[in-house]
């Protein structure tokens, strides 16, 4: 794996062993897709960056810097991914007087999902781990992620390409590294994510462009049991794109319409200037 | 601040960006003290990261080189943490094929707690923060802590030393950084951690002592309301020992003879060649 990475501004490949983002998670990252030098889907990537540095009382770094900074490590095609954390402090959970907070944005090899997964469909998985119910944190995409490290932990059939998550009450949430939408008659649904979960740009974007279509979505609680009555399932993320949802065990889906509208959408979004 | 650290037994201060324990809090920690040269309660510190790389499937360092680390970064008397992550991996939750675990073994100067805190008792709080439950975590002194971090943040009263945190049933699971006992009819309670929470070194420490002197502990869930009938509450750590609660609010407890007890029995303990 190459990558170019900045700390704070400044070339480097590592960061002090006293970083709060090491020592307790304390922090939070955002992952994004840069082509021919864009990054897709900023504005949407920076308001939530901004939100989550915000829901831990994080000071956000400056947009225009973020900017450059991406730019500088990712000239091309990449994959970049920026970490905020609270820096440096003592040894305690005390926060810091004063935080200045550090900043990482690292480039990576553009990503490399073989085509046939957005165009035929994935199968997935639901995994046993059992999402925990943090308020304060739902939503926010913090470096406390072990649960998802558990979770993608419990397969290694390469066939399989997601797991579905839910909490303790049997409602789904997410997926290890996605969001995920139901459309139920006509309309789309994702689950609301006040008690677990994590956020994505990518939902953000498929909420804004169902809106500006006028298609319905529903954020609310889905219990897991409604995949079942679905027309379509599919799961987003800022490196997949779209990818239709078409078996979970012996239960199958389609790759129906507005799983296709949907793909089309955010592919011109990312054409766009 | 200053500190004396070894990365995988090399001098440094750094740690690559890329360290799983940054990215994910995809590791676990302990702090213990050292004294004279001599770690202190090592052996059931060592039993716990042990347990808590197991229960991460991460590579359990090995007994003597954490040793040989500790003596070289600290001497004669130090605080000393030990953090043991998944070491570097590809940019995904997934776990690498092989893992080669990072170890790295900072020395801070010793604490300084003002030795009133353990001869008069304390004040605390109850946090307002409320634990998640992730049994597949419990008891385990991971980095992802991001909870006690927010629990820690909400109170500046230096008059008050430690919150108590509960879990959404409103029962009681330990402090920011202690585990809790209670005293009830000559007997001890502390909490189980099967739902959440971190499992001390010096609770392991206080139940030994106590099964070795005749003294019941009872290790159950506890109902945040039976601190009311509790006659003694402490606290412990592996650094501040055992402290008197004194008070919550307006409810008060006296310093008593079973903390007392149990101050003297891990004195003596720490003062055993």
């Amino acid at each position: 794996m190459t990558a170019s990475i900045l700390v704070d501004g400044v070339a480097a490949s590592t960061v002090t062993v006293l970083d709060r983002g090491l020592a307790f998670g304390d922090g939070i990252f955002r992952t994004l897709e840069v082509r021919a030098g864009r990054a897709l889907n900023w504005d949407r990537h920076f308001r939530r960056l901004a939100h989550d540095c915000q829901a831990l009382d994080i000071p956000v770094p400056d947009e225009a810097v973020l900017r450059s900074e991406i730019a500088r490590v990712a000239p091309r095609e990449a994959v970049v991914k920026i970490t905020v954390t609270r820096g440096t402090s003592g040894r305690g959970y005390s926060k810091p007087t004063e935080t200045v907070a550090r900043r990482i944005v690292a480039a990576f090899d553009p990503p490399e999902y073989p085509a046939e997964l957005a165009r035929d469909g994935i199968r997935v998985r639901r995994c046993d781990l059992v999402l925990s119910e943090q308020p304060r944190l739902a939503g926010v995409k913090t470096l406390n992620r072990l649960e998802n490290v558990l979770a993608r932990s419990e397969w290694f059939d390469a066939s399989i390409r997601e797991g579905l998550l839910c909490d303790r009450e049997g409602r789904l949430v997410e997926a290890t590294m996605s969001n995920v939408f139901l459309v139920v008659a006509g309309a789309l649904v994702t689950p609301l994510l006040t008690r677990c979960g994590v956020a994505g740009a990518q939902r953000d974007r498929v909420r804004d462009l169902a809106a500006a279509g006028g298609i319905t979505c529903d954020v609310r609680d889905v219990a897991f049991a409604e995949l079942e009555e679905a027309d379509e399932v599919f799961l987003a993320n800022s490196l997949i794109g779209l990818w239709p949802v078409v078996a979970l065990g012996e239960k199958k889906w389609p790759v129906g319409s507005l799983t296709r509208r949907f793909q089309s959408e955010i592919a011109a979004d990312d054409a766009k200037a």
